[in-house]
């Protein structure tokens, strides 16, 4: 393949960081063209004397001059703020950008990016859970190809690949169930953040790690399924799999399914999409089936876990449904975090955010931060 | 899809008639163009008064009268003899022939269809087995494809689809482990015939049913996936899988896997070959993960089965040793089948009948068919 220069918008994070280590292990066919940081000076600062970007870009401006301090002589040029960031996302020496940027505030640059025509390689699941309909038609206008990064979606989209959607039946989601899956259904109201941060088989930053106990991960990933492959609720799935090696399936018209698997490790389905359409011989993890001995499968307990049905519900609802519903889930988990309320609060607090709000049909970008904000001020009424 | 009609070689076999359930159930797609059997007139000719193909072909001649007989007034075309079958495999009026005969008697037929430079839909495995090196170089030639039926084939077929065979770090075959997988080895030497007839998950024509029982159609399944797919034989693996619904998986440079899953029913490959590269909405039968539970794997025992090393080995030895190899399996199958040895003597006997054979590199038609006498001489001679 073609050497591609990536640039990493949020490479001090989890993925952020592990898209780097396939980078380096890749000198052939990867390289770096742009980094940007939301505050974490030291670490960006590191990463770009190692890895030699053209632009840095730290979101925290007041973090700045630190930074061009740090890459005095190197002829690393630094931006800073949002604007710095929104930079990187279309730094022209860039063959694919991977939105890596926790939260909400990845939608700005990955719409950018998007909007130039670039290749977006997509972790971030806020632009397509809270902004969907616009990511997808900015994309069909300028061209951009968004590539899933997340190991659901990496998966369906390899699983995917030389069929067509017409082919599919449903869309099947694995989820590990997380560190609650077998606990009885009273015992959920008190279980402590250092518990719920325990996750059983992926090693994941503590948002997404809650999200996974929650099930709201999942909940999300519906959406971005939606999204990515064209596909209505009613033929999206979720499966529980505690062991995390088959990382989703297709399930096709005659009955028959293609599933793919993997070792939990994210460095996985990072490299298969900076790479794509090329699959590098770079095993960084794999799977003895024989060894593992077995692979098992449940329902999900929509009962025990009811973000599953609560993030289906604002998707099928459409318009900022979905905006407010992750908003309000940011909002809940940071709460509970916080140790300001417990773990079945944030189904609690979301379900009534949601109900709180009224969808926008066909929203613009501005509409769709207002539903978000509007999501994290009603849970946060909610709580108190 | 254009509307295809097939000529099935073999019609009256389990295959043959499941492949016509199939062609039944899509009466827009598919319809029947040549019918062939060995000696069944009377389901033969029932087939051919409900299907109305142009042809019909009768391999024991002695029994083409009756035929005729049966089917006067139809308009419907009678053929008799190896001739016969021969036509059937080279009607013009045939969109698609499936080679469905089993055993070596389907090898010059098959060979006939891929010189006409037919789509050939192949469940018989001789004629890859036997004759790999002849087939493959007539289909180059001809221009003829070969999609494989075989479930296993037919799971590496559709996981593959979209990827390159460069990609691919193994190929790995599933099996049920067949009947006797739990077994001490102490007690398979005195197993009867009705025990390994029983198998635990496929429902499949005597023959193939013990050469499941031993794994040796796991090991002609090895060769066969070398021709089909152009992967060597160290990266063939087998490994067991007692539910038989991941049909099979690829695993690639990357360390991933892409698996096929679908029930346990062979007219879900048949489907997808007759109808490829279509796969129409039509479920045979559908597979509940949670339902199911668990999806259990182990390696294979080749201690107490080894067919599958005699196989590998053979492969390996490559021109006329899979041929001979065969021979001997088949006649090993049919002496065990009358009560004349017992269970564990078919390995021994395909053992004896290999090392006796000297292969001929590169083998014309005729010395692959010399070989697989010699296989069932041997095979014979070591059991008196």
């Amino acid at each position: 393949m073609e050497f591609r220069r990536v640039a990493i918008l949020g490479s001090t994070g989890s993925i952020g960081r592990q898209a780097l280590e396939v980078i380096e292990a890749l000198p052939d066919r990867l390289g770096v063209a742009a980094l940007t940081a939301e505050r974490n000076v030291e670490r960006l600062a590191e990463q770009a004397l190692r890895f030699r970007p053209d632009l840095v870009a730290i979101a925290d401006a007041d973090r700045a001059e630190d930074l061009a301090e740090r890459l005095r002589g190197t002829g690393i040029a630094v931006a800073a703020g949002r604007e710095g960031v929104r930079r990187a996302a279309v730094a022209p020496e860039a063959g694919i950008v991977l939105g890596a940027i926790s939260g909400v505030a990845g939608l700005a640059p990955v719409l950018d990016a998007v909007r130039a025509g670039k290749t977006v390689a997509l972790a971030n699941k806020e632009p397509l859970v809270a902004a969907g309909s616009i990511v997808m038609e900015e994309a069909r206008r300028s061209g951009a190809r968004i590539l899933p990064v997340d190991s659901e979606h990496s998966a369906i989209f390899q699983a995917l690949r030389g069929f067509e959607v017409r082919e599919v039946a449903r869309l099947v989601l694995t989820a590990s169930g997380g560190p609650f899956r077998g606990r009885p259904p009273g015992e959920l109201e008190t279980v402590t953040p250092e518990e719920a941060l325990a996750h059983p088989t992926w090693e994941m930053g503590p948002k997404v790690t809650i999200d996974s106990a929650t099930l709201m991960n999942k909940g999300l990933e519906i959406i971005e399924a939606h999204w990515l492959f064209g596909v209505p609720y009613d033929r999206i799935a979720v499966l529980i799999h505690p062991q995390s090696v088959v990382h989703s399936l297709v399930e096709f018209v005659d009955g028959t399914m293609l599933a793919h698997l993997g070792a939990p490790d994210m460095r996985l389905p990072i490299q298969y999409a900076l790479c794509y359409p090329e699959r590098p011989p770079r095993p960084w993890a794999t799977v003895d089936l024989a060894a593992l001995g077995a692979l098992t499968f449940e329902r999900p307990d929509l009962q025990r876990f009811p973000c599953l049905a609560l993030a289906r519900r604002a998707g099928e609802a459409g318009g900022t449904a979905p905006a407010a519903l992750n908003g309000a889930n940011e909002e809940a988990v940071a709460l509970f975090l916080a140790g300001r309320i417990g773990f079945t609060q944030i189904p609690a607090l979301i379900e009534a955010a949601l109900e709180a709000h009224r969808p926008v049909a066909q929203p613009t970008l501005d509409q769709v931060l207002t539903a978000d904000q509007e999501g994290r001020a009603a849970a946060r009424r909610h709580a108190a």
